[in-house]
C-alpha cells in the first residue's frame, strides 16, 4: 500500500518490542513509520485524527480467546477493519546483564504472559509474580531497575530490545499459540480477491432470530468462522454479534446477502471484507 | 437446599464484601457458613476437594461481559451448573473516616471499577488511578494504609464492612449494570421446573456445521440466550460453544433433544439446568 510507494503512518498500541509493533511489521514491512500509542483507543483517535492512516490491534489469541475491548472499540468508531495478520507468541524469561535464574525473586509481565506460563512458573520457588501493563513494558521496566532479582517474561525481540540476558527459552505451556491482528482503516476496502468478511449486526430480542440470521449465511453457503458476542450495554443481557465469513462471492452475490443480513437487524455494519491469513 | 435444613458449605471468589458474596447471599440467605477464596479455580478445587457444597461464581457483567476465566473452568472441571442470580453493581468513592474528595490524590479499584465509571473520574484531576486486584480488597487495603489521600472505588457493602467514608455515591458511568452468578456443585441438579439449560459443545471443522447444530434449537422451538465461543485451546483458532437457552420440555423431549444435540459434536456437555433468574 502507500500511494506511489510513500511510507505509511501506522499506528500501535504498546511500547517498541511489543507483539503489537511485532505484527505490524509482519504485516506492512519496515519501510514505513510507526507511532505507538498507551491505549487501544488511542489508535483509534489517532485515525480519527489523521495521525495515521492505519492501526495494528489484537483481536484473538488461540489460548485465552478474544481481546473485547477491541470488539467494542470496532463499534463505538466508525471504522473498518482492511486486512488481518497472524503471529506466534513465545514467552521467555529475562534478568538483566549477568542475572541467573536463582537470582530473580520478582518477574514481571502482563497477566496472559504468567496466565500462558503457569506449568513452568510453578516449578520457581519463592518467586513473587508482579502483573505489569504488558510484556514489552515489563522488559523495559527490568532494564530501567537494572536490580539482578527482578525479572520480565517477555517475547524474544522485547528480551534483545532491552539488552536483557535470555534465562529460560520458551516457558509457554501451550507451544502452540497464536495472536490475530486486525488492520483497521478510515474506509472500506473491498477487492474481488477478498475471502473473509466480518459483520456486526444486534438482533430484535425475539426467540428465534439468531438461527433466521445464520440461516442466510448457510442459504449462500457462506462458512462463518467465529461468532463472538458482546453486550448490548443497555444494562440488559442482550448481545451484540460479530461473525467472521468466509466469502466466495460475486459482488452482486455480496450485495444481495448483505441485503438478507441487514433486513432483520436492528443495528448492522459490514465491518470489512479483507484477505484471510492462514 | 441443605437436608434436614443444616446449613450449607458454601464458596465465593474475592473478600467479604465483595460483589460474589453479595450474589452468594442473595441466593442461599444469610443462615449457611460460607469460605472465600483467592482464585476462581479454587473455587472448583474446594468442591473437588469437598470443602464446600457449592460455590457462586459471576460469569458476565451487562456492560463489560463475558468473564471468560469461569467458562473454561467450567469446561476444565466436571461440575455442574445448578443455578444463577443477577446482582446490581454500583460503583462509589470511598476514603478513610474523615476524608473528602479534595483530599484523594490515588484510587484503588479493580481495572473494571475504572472502566465503568471513566465519566465521573474524567473529571477528578491530578488523581492516580492504581489497579489493584478487585474493588472489596480495594476497600480494605485503603482503611489499612489509613492514608486520607487515598480513595477506593467499591461497592457499598465494602465501604461499610471497610468503615470508610462514602464520598460520592454510584459514580458507574452505565446506571443499569449487573452481573449474573452462576452455582455449580458437583452433580447435575435437573427439576421438572427448571425453565434454563446450559450445553457446551464442539464442532468437527466443517463449513456449516454450527448452523446444522443451531437447526436443532429451532425445531424444538427451544430460544437461545446466549452463544459464548472460547478457543479450543490447540493453538488453532477453533472454538467451544456454550449455548444457553431457555427450556421448556417434558423429559422424554430433553432426551432426544440432548441426544440430537449431542449427535453431531466432537466434544459436549449439558453443562446443567436450572432456574432462570429474570
Amino acid at each position: 500500500m502507500g500511494i506511489n510507494g510513500e511510507p505509511l503512518y501506522l499506528g500501535f498500541q504498546g511500547v517498541h518490542g511489543s507483539f503489537s509493533e511485532e505484527a505490524l511489521l509482519k504485516h506492512f514491512g519496515h519501510t514505513h513509520k510507526t507511532c505507538n500509542y498507551e491505549e487501544f483507543e488511542d489508535v483509534f483517535e489517532a485515525l480519527r485524527q489523521g495521525t495515521i492512516e492505519y492501526g495494528v490491534l489484537p483481536i484473538e489469541n488461540s489460548s485465552t480467546g478474544s481481546i473485547t475491548q477491541i470488539y467494542d472499540l470496532l463499534r463505538k468508531y466508525n471504522y473498518y477493519i482492511v486486512g488481518e495478520t497472524k503471529i506466534k507468541v513465545e514467552h521467555h524469561l529475562f534478568g538483566i546483564k549477568g542475572a541467573t535464574i536463582e537470582d530473580i525473586k520478582e518477574l514481571y509481565s502482563h497477566p496472559q504472559g504468567f496466565q500462558q506460563s503457569t506449568a513452568y512458573l510453578k516449578k520457581l520457588k519463592g518467586v513473587q509474580l508482579i502483573p505489569y501493563y504488558n510484556t514489552a513494558i515489563s522488559a523495559k521496566h527490568i532494564q530501567e531497575l537494572g536490580d539482578k532479582t527482578k525479572g520480565a517474561i517477555a517475547s524474544k525481540r522485547a528480551g534483545m530490545l532491552y539488552e536483557l540476558d535470555l534465562l529460560q527459552e520458551r516457558i509457554n505451556t501451550i507451544k502452540e499459540n497464536y495472536t490475530r491482528f486486525v488492520v483497521i482503516g478510515r474506509e472500506k476496502e473491498y477487492r474481488l480477491s477478498h475471502n473473509k468478511m466480518t459483520v456486526l449486526f444486534t438482533l430484535p430480542h425475539k426467540a428465534g432470530t439468531l438461527y433466521d440470521q445464520l440461516k442466510i449465511f448457510s442459504a449462500y453457503e457462506i462458512s462463518m468462522s467465529k461468532i463472538e458476542s458482546r453486550p448490548v450495554g443497555d444494562g440488559t443481557f442482550h448481545y451484540c454479534f460479530y461473525i467472521d465469513a468466509d466469502i466466495n462471492l460475486s459482488p452482486e452475490e455480496m450485495e444481495k446477502v448483505l441485503f438478507e443480513i441487514q433486513k432483520n437487524t436492528v443495528e448492522f455494519k459490514l465491518l470489512g471484507t479483507y484477505q484471510r491469513e492462514d
